[in-house]
């Protein structure tokens, strides 16, 4: 124990003095002034680990209608015009005021601009109702009248995705899910919650945590995203190596298909082997196949003890060696492994003007948590980690955090990368999925392109590219290619794709690891499923959707 | 430390001297005499955690025909009967004569009797053909041919399911998976094996054993059953509480459609959100919607300490109080949670002639395993939880296991409850999901109409029922509810039946927690499912099997 403590002193003394406060600024991004590009870009963006301003505001007539944005995409003709006698019906069936925001009979553009705009100001529909059902029966009575009439409508919780799947693109009906905001039960011996879809997951968090429990999930967007759009999109989030995916932890949905059918399949049993498991196509099906409007959900026990460290290794293969190493010591207790390239981290640090956590500079870094219930043998498992990595010479400098503050910090040099990144203009994001011995190999060859192609400087202003650098959840080995560029250049793009596409596919990688198809991946999901796959799914789509009114134009 | 230590030297004490050696006879079951009744009941059986033999022997003549057994099952007149020239397409197909048993031009009944027997002697088909492909192209080859030609088929995988979905009800043609038996990756970095769906369990966690890693799922059939059954029948097993359903752990599937598609959705990767997960619904399919030809599953770190303890409890509120406490303060290391009540291990005792590990006699027992990376900290761990749920008067009395084979003395207590049972003749068996706050009420109120009915006791040997017990996975709200009887008796049935299935139906439980349904409970998916649940299975049945030539007569 010696060594560790002396190990512990050494990096305690290397903390102190670093401070990475999070960002606690609300900064409503302004939309990136370039078109025509296939890929996810958007303008920095702060809204990180903050709630949503959902007031209307003048800024957002500046984004473009994605109607214009994709001028390929046509309206279907099939679907109805809303007419005041439909909303009639829906303001017969909703009661109250406060149960639509109508405006097909009324002016409420302003009003409903907040439910047409995703949360990145990239996406703009073009919708004139907006539906807020209270209950299942009237999610169900809804759709039955839509399914009927050829309505088209788009379900939408907190509206934080990141593929444009919960705005509309036409003018389709928008359910939103806000009113279906109940805590249904919570049994703190299985664990097991059951709740309205439109409970957000930092409520429901909270409210476990209250009974010692957590939610399975943690995500940037918390303090807005719904639990039920968590299940509709399937969110993976930062500890899913550790509490694995929705698809095993999600034990019931209840769901309302197009044709209004109630699917109850609210299960609370953790074994149910009685027939196909149908809710499966629900969690991730982003909409397209119905509505979910309540799910059941185990919860693992809230750990009281939480450790972080961050460390420098020298190269990708001893960033492979240090997971191996952190799965066989930290094993049960690892609840995060994620990794940052150097270039990330110096931009973390130049743009926000200070000093990392570690003084010498490295090509990779690394940020453990721990999670468990007991601090003195987590904390011992780790520094035994630790001391073992940097005696093997695994890893070459490391710091354990003291206290939750310097927690705080070590965290914010990962998740502040993306604000960083958007500095100096627009960031080319792809959200990846590798083959982890080949994960950092799609960084080194990208930057090999932008490179040769005499696309990329930190310093010179003339070319357009800054840098392009990796970080992500090496636990799940799902990288997150960010290229941050100072202006829009037709080159940048075609240097990036469809390479980066056919790389991930060559290596039967995913393109879209965490966050969907929606309308932004739509049109790629042939990289990363083959025919059959797909034939398959617009199998299924049309078994549950027939007239194709749920969330068109977007998924497959 | 003091206190717990001595909590160790007295534990350590009680458990000295009691043995309780695992079974490690083979005995042949024989048929049980009664017939007509709809739960599973079956003789008693040793077949646990050994090998199946599989030679024919003269005895399987003995076990009824299902077809006599379920007289209302009619053979579909659609189906083809095999005819030689059917067989020579497949003999050329398969090569060589390992490749098939031929029942059709020659006489090898005897051969084709195991492959038409399930395990627990209980179901028996009249196939004359088996086929033994060697790669996914020849199972997509014999099902093209199958599906076009009107011939029903059975995947077979280890056949060692519970509710006879593994073995043909008339001349079905067996298709069994134990030649595609190969590993196919193994990536020690990211823990995900790719392998054959023929792959056996034990040899697939011997693999990984030797890679410090380990199968997600632990049975007692292991070596027998196949990675690719387990998956189609969605296996719970043993510590599901610790590492998650099939569901969560399964990344990829390979699977073979009906009409000979090959669906390859084989992923490598922990997160891949392109769309429909449709691989979830051949996890648990049973066989009837495509055969499962290869697997890719994530596997974890295994685990360096394992610690087993044992204890009394005075009644069901404590158990739930002791699961509670044990999820608290064991959390990330507890890998099981088994309930046993006082009369199922009075059973084991009694029939057996041994003692108990514990002398004092108590309603209710558990027993607590753990599997961690820190022997010492394990240990620390279980000690403190044990002092605490003592000195609370949670627990009684308890016993810790100090070496593998007291680990294995302890086991031996849950594990030999079924054998036991089967001393007296036939058990009714039933595998329910209930609340864990209701769970023991069924066996409670099992024992009162039992009693009422004047049907049961220990000593009175002229009543059919000696005894009714619950024992099962407390960490999944998983009850084997077993009635142990002396004779078939139609009051006995009439006591039993609906009444068990109407009990759990009124709480939302399951009526097959991990067996499936297979043919023993295909008429009884009403009492867990709605009657929309049934129809959208039987959707998806017809969507991938519109001719109906998977796995006939059983699931939906």
């Amino acid at each position: 124990m010696g060594s560790a403590t002396r190990l512990t002193g050494l990096l305690q003394k290397r903390c102190l003095g670093t401070a990475f406060p999070r960002s606690s600024t609300l900064a409503v991004p302004s939309r990136a002034p370039w078109k025509g590009t296939t890929c996810t870009i958007w303008r920095p963006h702060l809204i990180y680990r903050n709630r949503i301003v959902r007031e209307a505001s003048s800024s957002s007539k500046s984004v473009a209608y994605t109607s214009d944005f994709y001028p390929g995409i046509k309206r279907n003709p099939n679907f109805a015009r809303l007419t005041p006698e439909h909303v009639s019906f829906f303001k017969s069936l909703l009661g109250s005021a406060s149960g639509l925001v109508d405006g097909v009979s009324t002016d409420a553009t302003e009003d409903i601009e907040p439910y047409n705009v995703d949360w990145m100001r990239k996406y703009r529909g073009r919708a004139t109702l907006v539906l807020k059902p209270e209950s299942t029966e009237q999610v169900s009575r809804i759709l039955t009248y839509c399914n009927n009439n050829m309505l088209a409508v788009v379900p939408q919780g907190g509206n934080t995705g990141l593929v444009g799947g919960s705005v509309p693109v036409f003018d389709e009906i928008v359910i939103n899910l806000q009113r279906m905001n109940k805590i249904r039960s919570f049994d703190d011996v299985s664990g097991i919650l059951v709740a309205d879809a439109g409970v957000v997951l930092e409520v429901a968090d909270n409210y476990l945590a209250e009974r010692n429990h957590m939610f399975p999930l943690d995500l940037g967007a918390k303090g807005s995203c719904q639990i039920g759009g968590n299940v509709a999109t399937n969110a993976g989030g930062l500890r899913l190596i550790r509490y694995g995916s929705l698809h095993g932890n999600v034990l019931g949905v209840e769901a309302v298909l197009p044709d209004g059918t109630i699917l109850d399949d609210l299960s609370k049993l953790r074994k149910n082997n009685t027939g196909y498991d149908i809710k499966q196509l629900f969690i991730g099906g982003e909409g397209t196949i119905g509505i979910i409007t309540g799910i059941s959900v185990f919860c693992p026990q809230r750990s009281t003890a939480v450790n972080v460290a961050y460390f420098a290794l020298d190269s990708y293969k001893k960033v492979q060696e240090a997971f191996k190493e952190a799965k066989t010591q930290l094993s049960e207790i690892l609840s995060a492994f994620e990794l940052m390239d150097g270039n990330s981290q110096k931009i973390v640090s130049q743009v926000r003007g200070r000093k990392l956590p570690l003084e010498s500079e490295a090509p990779f870094y690394c940020l453990i948590e721990t999670s468990g219930s007991n601090t003195d043998h987590d904390s011992q498992k780790l520094e035994n980690f630790l001391e073992n990595v940097m005696s093997s010479e695994i890893v070459s400098d490391g710091v354990l955090a003291q206290d939750q503050t310097q927690i705080g910090d070590l965290w914010s040099c990962r998740e502040g990368i993306p604000e960083c990144l958007g500095h100096w203009g627009g960031v080319y994001k792809y959200d990846l999925s590798i083959p982890i011995t080949e994960l950092y190999d799609l960084v080194t060859a990208t930057r090999g392109r932008l490179d040769a192609a005499g696309l990329m400087s930190a310093s010179d202003k003339s070319l357009p590219v800054v840098d392009a650098v990796g970080y992500g959840h090496m636990g799940d080995s799902n990288l997150h290619l960010n290229v941050a560029t100072r202006r829009y250049d037709k080159k940048v793009e075609e240097a990036l794709e469809p390479f980066v596409y056919e790389w991930v596919a060559e290596r039967d990688g995913s393109v879209s690891a965490e966050h969907g198809l929606g309308i932004a991946k739509k049109d790629y999901i042939g990289y990363s499923r083959n025919e059959t796959m797909v034939k398959l799914m617009k199998q299924i789509k049309d078994l549950y959707d027939p007239k194709g009114i749920m969330n068109p134009y977007k998924y497959i």
